[in-house]
């Protein structure tokens, strides 16, 4: 095990009717709130006017952004910043999913900078802190609620960049299962291949002697694989929905990393995808994960035995590490087919065109991962293997 | 699953060479710093020194309070509010395990309160706060270093009594698994059965649909009892002290209980066991656990049944939920006794002459537990069969 630090500060609401809380929860932070959300899907299903309705019974000054998209922009971020500065914001709530969550991150970072907040991702300027932050989750997804993670696309430039500082954890989170209930079964499935991907990318390592990080993550795993059927099958059923979310919150929240070395190369690599193509995060996850674990597998058969054996329960029946491990990735990449996520890139209507520039800037920085670090010839590989 | 509410601000230093920054950490809070401890083991090992030299290397201001002892009293924790208010300390630091910890909660409140600390537990008033609070684990067991719990004995009125309030997390938390190295088998073994105990409580409830909160603690209980006997065998084996000391961390931090609704009826009757003989806390519960298992049983089959083929890998073999289960009771005492942890009472010289009076202080305040209501007749048979 490695020495680690771990500190998580943010305070967590879950459960049935305490999104009618956000009023009292940003009224204990301050008066003036910026109400940043994303499309029309919390306008179509009443959410929006429970928060609104919520944020004036305690008197509160509310000023919107709205039109936040997947992938968020830049531009957007920009704007909140502007308005903050403008209306003297105190509380940014973000009402939505990562993206939404994300971009509040970085408003409420940049209304205490004086410069562009794409300064942080740059590498320019340190988060100096920020204003209050509170978040309504919408999409159980990214984690975003309860880590100190943003990732934000510079359209000019066509990055798409993550950050982390511990400025960027919320204050407070509410997690109310029912408001995902009307997520529809694409974003459902797209949520759930992301936080998979998180537990894979702390859960594959080189870190020796991790056996309770390895235990937590596998249950996690297991329990999104167990509950994913009944959130598809049953929208609306109560259990599962909580379960999901607080899977999606545990599998990026810094606890199962704190002690190990992941390994994000795959996130790196969709992050190329969906600054090129727009597409979804989880859509392209589900296309890189089973190929990069390919890749790597020679590098940590054992572990990809082990979690052959232990998530997806299947027998070794004499099978070396090395097979067992690939039989377990195939079974990934069949569990990803079966609750209807593609792939491969041409599923997503993706071809080589651009692999190069992609890889080139993939690895601009330097080379990914710690299980193989991977250079740009590698990036290329694995982009190949998954036409 | 039950709403919850979670928020666990402790921050956490953890491994090797991590006891070095405590004076660093001390000096971010305050200058005049009460140093709490218990007997002489950190004089012994070295880490009284380690610890005094860091803070003098930061010019603190170093208060002592020795003495504090296993099941720690009310009287030492008086004696150190009077010292905080007599020295204007600002931060107090514990030194040791769970009774140095827990002391150290309710003297750092009690600095800031009036009247006597005892009030906190019996009610008569709550914590209005707290100043500073850092702590260095030497025993992995409690889990006080990041929960918000303090057990405290009256010797008076012979009450051994729990507190939960927000106000007792430590501010900062340093986990150095090589100051566990030195603790006696022993200790490291009633450690963790603590632990265990912990987890048995989180576990075994009738909260519905809560399998990630289940897969979690079975992972952390198929940890224990896996690396169990690699710390009994090589007790400076440093992966395997790192390994329990974070099992111990998070079988108590609040983080398995989110969502579910525990049983902690076989602590509340160990209490009156440690209160009236002053046997180690983690000795009681190897003898009671298996016990009140064994009384409510019927009551929870099915999890019973879960707990045998899942932690313990007992193949079902046809049998019925209640047979399985009661194997899986059957296993667990057999491996408290394996590890060198008493089963019975007789084998640490108690018998029934305070059965009576234990079970009445008990249920004074009412019935205990969940899974089952126990009243003063169950807590009498459950002492019984511990016999």
């Amino acid at each position: 095990m490695q020495n680690f630090e771990f500190h998580n500060p943010t305070r967590i609401l879950f459960g049935k009717g305490t999104t009618e809380r956000v009023g009292e929860v940003c009224a204990a932070l301050g008066k003036r709130v910026l109400f940043v959300y994303g499309g029309g899907s919390i306008k179509k299903n009443g959410l929006y006017d429970r928060v609104l309705q919520s944020l004036k019974k305690e008197n509160l000054e509310v000023i919107e952004l709205s039109g936040i998209k997947p992938n968020p922009t830049l531009d957007k971020v920009r704007e909140g910043v502007a308005l903050c500065q403008q209306h003297q914001i105190e509380v940014v709530l973000a009402v939505g999913g990562g993206s939404v969550l994300d971009s509040a991150k970085i408003i409420a970072a940049g209304a205490r900078y004086d410069g562009d907040p794409w300064d942080f991702f740059s590498g320019k300027a340190e988060v100096p802190g920020r204003i209050h932050l509170v978040t309504v989750l919408t999409l159980a997804a990214t984690g975003s609620e309860m880590n100190h993670n943003a990732v934000i696309t510079n359209e000019e430039t066509k990055e798409k960049l993550g950050l982390s500082h511990p400025h960027l954890f919320p204050d407070v989170s509410i997690l109310d299962p029912e408001n995902t209930f009307t997520v529809p079964r694409e974003h459902t499935v797209y949520g759930i291949v992301d936080m998979m991907a998180h537990v894979f990318e702390q859960y594959f390592h080189k870190t020796p002697e991790t056996p309770l990080q390895d235990r937590l993550s596998e249950g996690i795993m297991k329990t999104i694989i167990e509950y994913t059927p009944k959130v598809l099958a049953n929208p609306t059923d109560y259990d599962a929905r909580a379960t999901i979310m607080w899977c999606g919150t545990l599998a990026l929240n810094h606890l199962i990393e704190a002690g190990v070395e992941g390994d994000w190369s795959s996130h790196d690599i969709e992050h190329e995808l969906s600054a090129f193509y727009d597409i979804p995060h989880g859509a392209g996850l589900a296309i890189v994960f089973p190929q990069w674990m390919t890749y790597v597998l020679d590098e940590i058969p054992g572990k990809f035995a082990q979690f052959a054996e232990r998530v997806w329960e299947i027998p070794r029946n004499g099978r070396s590490d090395r097979e067992l491990g690939k039989a377990g990735i195939e079974r990934t990449r069949e569990w990803f087919r079966e609750i209807g996520a593609p792939v491969t890139l041409r599923e997503v209507g993706i071809d080589e065109r651009y692999f190069e520039l992609m890889a080139d800037k993939a690895t601009k920085r330097g080379s990914l991962g710690s299980v193989k670090k991977l250079t740009k010839e590698d990036v290329l590989a694995i982009l190949k293997m998954c036409l």
